[in-house]
């Protein structure tokens, strides 16, 4: 199915297939050269702190766009892009833990809820590939390996929590240009926040990440890190909202978007 | 005398002073926001191949401009600018072995010289700076430490050799913003050709630097490296003119260009 699915280049086309129930574990490479996002859903009553959250700690959460409130299309994102059926999964928390993994939200949707989109790190990890870096995870068909920091992010309403962040080991001279690559997509990331000291943002042990796929740093290698868009759980975790919905990790938002769009001047 | 010439800002009115006979060890810090370059002169026979190698080896020579063969002035650099006596020294090379470092050069002047001037890093020092990055060898009033590499660089007819490195010291998230920044200034060095792994381009004790002044690496510091304006001596060396002339390291030409007008958008 995955083979199959590489040759379908058009968004709205792949959103489709997942709103017919097709499931994947990762989105990762499919549209290749569309901008891809993370979804965090929230009543309304949490919605002005939540995007004030994601101003304050940008880099982890850069806001690719939002729905007004009760509104499940984001047409600004993508053509008919509703956002309660054209992921290939959800996950549902209750009180900030996680209650379910359900493939469409229509049943959980209300009048009050607002879908925000953030941006992944899909996007820069095109522009680096194109960049002529290339990225070992990306060979193995995995995903980056991420780590909770010892950094707190900047506090708004109930949203509060460490920053997370991916990392990927590259050759000095590779990890010069990431620097240079992905300062021209602040609303991707943008640069990485760290690179070289893992125990100086408190990380004790790269073998040992809290989530993706581990990989090892071989000599001559420094490991570098960027602002991952799993920081917003830990902020849902600590803000506890009765309700929120955000993609599955891995499982992005596929938008019409070019990811060439992004880049800055 | 240091605590004067810090009170003028005129880079013409320095350039009279260093006419005069005013000697200074360093031009580092003087006429501050004004673009100071390396000069190498050379016969026009060995012009044309001079140019070609600091083309083919832009982030080590940085060409900022040239004159006319037999003209000592350099007009687009500078009012009035004599580059014959407008440096506070210089350095005369013969067969590439050092040969004085007379104050001006009137006297070895001839109608087959072609004076170059090549971007220096006190432009991207001064940006760094600027941008809220603290340098140890600026707080000491020193120069920072270069080294001889194992790179080649890319050679030009007689021209050829190792390329030189400066280095410094930089926590990492000041190694990203000093990408970053440096990044946009291709005309003095541009960004760093390494960081963290010295023996990586054959620097094998940082504590033994091959001119300027050594610096310590502390806990949580990367060495951060630059391609160096000290490059072109290796050259030169190589090369063997019969006569070359440029400015003694540290005492540059102070040009009447911003540095602001060398950053790319």
């Amino acid at each position: 199915m995955a083979a199959d699915l590489a040759t379908i280049i058009d968004p709205h086309a792949l959103r489709q297939l997942f709103r017919g129930g097709l499931d994947v574990a990762s989105t990762a490479r499919l549209a290749p050269g569309r901008v891809q996002g993370n979804v965090v859903i929230l009543p309304a009553a949490f919605a002005a702190d939540f995007e004030a959250y994601c101003r304050a700690n940008a880099q982890a959460c850069p806001l690719l766009g939002r729905s007004a409130v009760g509104d499940a299309l984001l047409p600004a994102l993508g053509r008919d892009f509703d956002v309660r059926t054209d992921l290939p999964r959800y996950r549902v928390w209750r009180d900030g833990e996680i209650a379910g993994e359900p493939q469409d939200i229509r049943s959980l949707w209300r009048d009050d809820l607002v879908a925000f989109v953030l941006g992944c790190s899909y996007s820069f990890e095109q522009a680096l590939i194109e960049g002529g870096i290339r990225l070992r995870h990306w060979d193995r068909a995995q995903n980056p390996p991420y780590y909770r920091t010892s950094v707190d992010t900047t506090p708004a309403g109930p949203f509060s929590g460490k920053l997370i962040v991916s990392m990927r080991p590259l050759v000095p001279r590779d990890a010069i240009r990431a620097v240079q690559i992905t300062s021209r997509y602040p609303t991707v990331h943008g640069a990485p926040v760290h690179l070289g000291f893992p125990e100086a943002i408190g990380i004790g042990d790269l073998a040992r990440p809290d989530g993706g796929d581990p990989i090892e740093l071989l000599p001559g290698e420094l490991p570098v890190f960027w602002a991952c868009g799993v920081t917003p759980e830990s902020a849902i975790r600590a803000a506890r909202p009765p309700l929120c919905i955000t993609h599955k990790p891995g499982a992005m938002a596929i938008t019409d978007l070019f990811n060439k769009s992004l880049e800055t001047a």
